[in-house]
């Protein structure tokens, strides 16, 4: 068993994970008389709203993530692991990793979600998901190797695949992922690739419910629909993917697209761990949360941000998989766990909704801030504002602007490179890298 | 075959490799009757002076790599296609390409260069080489890795092993190198890492030669040896590899150093393309060429910078294999060919030596300009104008710039982010990227 317990008297925090909930979980225990373990997978934070215009080309992969290590470098009674959890044994109070046996007092599992394809091993293998900052990669190389390709392509169905780009699923991903697509057709491909006919460039959005934007107003929802279709994406509402074998997806409408380049962004499911009896896992592969984020029937597990439902009256399926259910989550948690240590009482979570926001592209998004909406170059000017504020670290901040401001006036993305070539059809699990 | 002869009636010619030599040739022909066809293994050209950088997580990958097709974005001449060149048939005028046979008029060779492990199959498998930004990137993350092993490892030799570094080559890659990691080990793991004690972390740097920086003068040579050891590097003169079987390095002298942690830039060979005459193949795996880089015996083929050998009175063992060489050498076939086309008389080329600098850390950096000798704060300065001026692309710049001022006054560094675990010891020629 590996020992991080040089002062074990003072309970231990165990933090599954280092995104937004788990962050600030650990921030706020910086002064609680607890030592505090973060494991995490990754040695980052990635911060998940830019992975699209990772993706894209527009950022560095560097600029949105920052090492977890740093984040914590002066809190004396915070501890990191680069490590995967395998699972949980709760009558021993362990979790067992990578790097072998940790002992807990009080385990928070806060490893957010993962992409959702409905149990489709089809869907999994021949789509790019976009989770994880290596995932963003994989697409930003396999958009550019495919045009590359599409250069020397002389059949004409082959070529066809090539350039037809298919989003799946219409929510703040989808949506940004396709606006974003047509903007590199229409601003960076025209001059990098003189030989192609970027007319036969295509960009679809596949969204299985009526509208995209699921969660926000109709408003927002009828104004992004406009913002893409007037940036020239097709929007596809009401039809669902039947199959994809790399080559041909076949939908619902009975209607087929031939296209190499599927992206699925149609929906995601908690990452729960080992050792969690199934009765607690709700819908979307959530961990069934009392008020105060406690797993169910245990007193010392806990569960928040995108892994966790909590049913209240306000949300009777959960809270909405979003960064700041998960910080506020985390912040609160970390009292209530104070409080339970000292056998103080606790306090319910209440969510406090600030709002919520997607970008389409260039001087167009949409925002709602209770019943106001906003949307265009206000909105957009919002978004990157709010965005911006959110990265973590000064450094990034700074990046992600100087960025922003050269795309904004030079029409241009800085970052197209194909860094690693990538090939999904030739994947195996060994070779998947989250 | 491919066709890219729309227009076939002027002279083509096909330039490997997207490096400093290729670009200047490319750029130089924008007003030439020709067809310039550049072909590369990356999208993106890669300013190496700076790859040291982005192992040891100061600067992001895409800021020191700028797509090829953006740099010809104007020029109506110019085509680019992303391939790997397999061959030569010059009897056929042809080359043989990942993406079929091309034809040239002229060919011209600008390879460059690559890790010379001088046969040695054991250095070439357990060495970390540092030549193209996948190699870089996958340092980069050995570093942290084994930073992250130390961190749980018990066993007193293996944590050891993690935790010495060493360097082999005390060429300007070596020096700086060495330079950057004892900054890494001073400036960001103390507070990064507070379970290591970070001076059982060891930098060596082993140079075969009396003196590290070869070809710079004496003064230079010395003042860099003099930063290195004040920084903590310890540097041994005079000493060469025996062996290295990923744990333990044999030296010269004796004496033994166990690591993990093996750095190879002790050498370069030229990438010459298969279907050149092995005794047109000079010292270092160059080509042999005439005094206007044109391959022995061939009237069409050509190569240039780091892969050609021209030996002039000034230069009995080829030119240095350095960016303004290449450069110059680009420029100045440009000429040479428009010469050939027109039946003009060539002009044989004449390097100008700029100078030569190295820099070993923050405010210490050595510089040759003819007979005048810089080290210190004002080289260090001279040393970050000239690279920042010569990184192609304004935003490039700028975002080097942002990265260097504020690691010049936090002492930080922006990026140590493993995005890609790496173990070189379980790696197979198959997942090799370069």
């Amino acid at each position: 068993m590996e020992s991080t317990d040089n002062y074990s008297k003072v309970p231990k925090v165990v933090i599954v994970g280092g995104g937004f909930g788990g962050i600030e979980l650990a921030k706020k225990l910086r002064k609680a008389d607890v030592q505090v373990l973060m494991l995490d997978r990754h040695n980052y934070h990635t911060f998940q709203p830019l992975l699209y215009q990772v993706a894209t080309g527009g950022l560095e992969a560097d600029s949105i993530a920052f090492p977890l290590r740093k984040i914590f470098k002066n809190q004396k009674n915070f501890a990191f692991r680069n490590a995967c959890v395998e699972g949980i044994i709760p009558e021993r109070k362990i979790i067992t990793t990578s790097i072998g046996e940790i002992a807990f007092d009080y385990l928070v599992i806060a490893t957010g979600s993962d992409t959702n394809y409905f149990g489709s091993k089809e869907l999994e293998h021949y789509t790019m998901p976009m989770k994880t900052i290596p995932e963003a990669l994989n697409l930003r190389s396999m958009i550019l190797q495919n045009l590359e390709e599409a250069v020397i392509e002389t059949d004409p169905v082959k070529k066809a695949g090539l350039l037809n780009f298919v989003v799946v699923g219409g929510g703040p991903t989808g949506v940004e992922l396709s606006g974003s697509l047509s903007e590199l057709k229409r601003h960076v491909l025209p001059s990098d690739y003189p030989e192609l006919d970027i007319n036969s460039m295509n960009i679809y959005l596949i969204e299985g419910s009526p509208e995209v934007l699921g969660p926000m107003s109709v408003k927002s929802q009828k104004d992004a629909q406009r913002f893409l279709e007037h940036m020239g994406v097709i929007v596809k509402l009401d039809v669902r993917v039947v199959s994809y074998d790399g080559d041909k997806l076949a939908l619902s409408t009975g209607e087929e697209i031939i296209s190499e380049n599927v992206l699925w962004s149609a929906g995601v499911a908690g990452e729960v761990i080992a050792g969690i009896p199934k009765e607690k896992i709700a819908r979307g592969n959530r961990i069934q949360v009392d008020e105060i984020n406690r797993v169910q029937g245990y007193s010392d597990i806990f569960a928040i941000g995108d892994v966790a439902s909590m049913i209240t009256k306000d949300y009777p399926h959960g809270h909405p998989g979003v960064a700041p259910v998960a910080q506020q989550q985390g912040k609160h948690l970390a009292k209530n766990i104070v409080n339970l240590i000292q056998n103080k009482p606790t306090e319910p979570f209440d969510y406090y909704d600030k709002g919520s926001m997607a970008t389409v592209g260039r001087n167009r998004a949409v925002v709602d801030l209770g019943k106001v909406h906003f949307g265009g170059v206000f909105a957009w000017f919002i978004w990157m504002f709010v965005h911006l504020m959110t990265l973590v670290g000064f450094r990034n901040k700074l990046v992600v602007f100087v960025n922003w401001m050269w795309s904004y006036f030079s029409y241009d993305r800085g970052t197209r490179l194909i860094i690693r070539p990538f090939n999904r059809k030739l994947m195996t699990e060994d070779t998947a890298q989250k």
